[in-house]
């Protein structure tokens, strides 16, 4: 038995760097560090796999998948702790059905997405998207006219209220104590010790903020959830950002309703399909804002995935529960 | 004697909306209100004022200039409650040499100009101004080599440490610990208070910071401080914004270090001319973002201008101390 670190270099650069490979592998004990790109073929690892047969996989994007008779190539193997997000095209189904413990960057991502959210918000405020165009490819200035806005003293309304929205109240309490959210399975303890009021309605969270900002998970409850009704809802000079998941919003709608209200900023992240087609909509409006899929880790915090990971590998290793590993419910639901 | 409150409707909108006009007339007991745009020449204004003889006059942008022989035309006025920024076009220097008050929004409009720090900064550290062009115009989207950065964590170094900047930390503080300052004058015990480190040089300030934030007020000695030499040490990937003075800065230096190093982010707000030129080599850089002085209080944030105004207008009739009242020294740097 001998555990793996099947990393490239670029990825334990970023994910593991200062100390931190050195710390995965004296936890580890036993161990063999190689390098994806030296594989030649499929084969080769499957082979790589059954000879070492490790207890623990650590692993990032160019990891080559696991077989579907994981059980049978390697079964010491327990955990898989992929650094990354998203562990669909490495790992079978069937793996997570047998019991394969994994782990991704779950909640690490938190503070970049919700540092995102801020960003979309502040440049909604002032108008950067407009303001970009004017003063780089129209010779533009500001005239006595110029209307622009604040996010202090404004109210902002969150649709969702997990992880990543309560980190995003800590960023907003600097300007802003009017911060409401419509999440009701929520418990109101949680609104209490954050100091956000609870929106009973999707109707009441759109209307009555001038900020408002799409958080919510994709299920099939909140797919296409944020209707045109609600977009029109938002009140004269405010704003809709999107740094959840696109599918929750009907687009073609928000399409509309930028088109009709030139008073409304949007500020996007993400979109029902990515990467964002050439002929949407959105592209070239001069009140929407829009951002690549930006909001997770940026590269230089992918050592706070690192980071994530090695403390579930300590867990795993102490038999202590680990932090958010997948259950069939979440492999389902990944993208 | 009765107090004048020379103000045009929008002005009472934007700076005195929701009871604060009406405080300010029960605060002045006797007063008369005028819109600016009713006079038809600069006579009526001084037959007015003549008439009036005020001992408090509250004004704005609209508001006619103040004649050289003031002390004659209106002996007893003693107070100019000005309620935006700039009041040489206002008050003649002979004026203030004579001993009248005068405030302006001072210090009320700093917290509208630390957030369009903080949104510079983290403009910069996602390259807003690259992926707006690429989102809207080039059909752009991320691809696996894409930079991003995050000011979580992030060594933020800010030159001046007046109450813009302190206001900054504020916003910095959920992302950074790690605040230094280059301000000579200001004492220990605020550094101390804020939880910022002293920079004892401008090299060492832009040679140990991520990002480098510009507030530093424009005197003879702080012209064309910011030399090319210093810009070039800022470290790999970080970046320079500017919110203070553009002559602050060596620009033609900032446009030549902001062409060699694509590695940079710059953010700007103010130029040493403005309105920028149209042929300024800042426009058009994908590594440079701007903004056309937008800082300053936001239309919605001009209230806290009236509020400003409303405090000394109290202190004023209490025969208090006035916060920030104008000496020659300040109405000769004034822009």
């Amino acid at each position: 038995m001998e555990n793996l670190i099947c990393l490239t270099e670029t990825e334990v650069d970023t994910f593991l760097p200062n100390g931190r490979l050195e710390k995965t592998k004296s936890l580890l004990k036993q161990s063999r560090q190689v390098c994806p790109s030296s594989f030649t073929s499929d084969a080769e690892w499957i082979e790589l796999l059954r000879e070492c047969n490790p207890e623990v996989l650590v692993a990032a994007w160019k990891t080559p998948s696991l077989p579907e008779n994981l059980s049978e190539i390697a079964p010491a193997l327990k955990y898989v702790c992929y650094l990354p997000g998203s562990i669909r095209h490495l790992v079978p189904r069937s793996a997570i059905e047998e019991g394969l413990i994994v782990t991704s960057w779950g909640s690490s991502v938190r503070r970049t997405i919700s540092e995102c959210a801020l960003l979309l918000a502040l440049s909604c405020m002032r108008r950067v998207r407009y303001w970009t165009e004017q003063m780089h490819f129209d010779g533009g200035w500001k005239t006595p006219e110029t209307q622009t806005q604040s996010l202090f003293e404004r109210r902002v309304g969150l649709h969702g209220l997990g992880l990543i929205s309560q980190k995003l109240v800590d960023l907003l309490k600097p300007f802003t104590n009017e911060i409401s959210a419509y999440s009701p399975s929520v418990p109101d303890s949680i609104y209490q010790d954050l100091g956000v009021s609870r929106s009973e309605t999707l109707e009441d969270l759109f209307s009555t903020n001038d900020v408002v900002i799409e958080l919510a998970a994709l299920t099939p409850k909140t797919e296409l959830m944020i209707t045109e009704e609600l977009l029109r809802m938002i009140p004269q000079g405010g704003a809709f950002v999107n740094v959840g998941r696109g599918a929750v919003v009907d687009e073609a709608a928000l399409a509309r309703v930028a088109k009709d209200r030139l008073d409304l900023q949007i500020g996007l992240d993400v979109y029902g399909i990515e990467p964002l087609p050439l002929d949407s909509p959105f592209r070239g409006m001069d009140n929407v804002m829009l951002l690549p899929h930006l909001g997770g880790p940026t590269t230089d915090r992918r050592r706070d995935a690192g980071d994530h990971g090695l403390e579930n590998l300590r867990r795993f290793l102490a038999n202590e529960d680990l932090i958010d590993p997948y259950d069939l419910g979440m492999y389902d639901r990944a993208s």
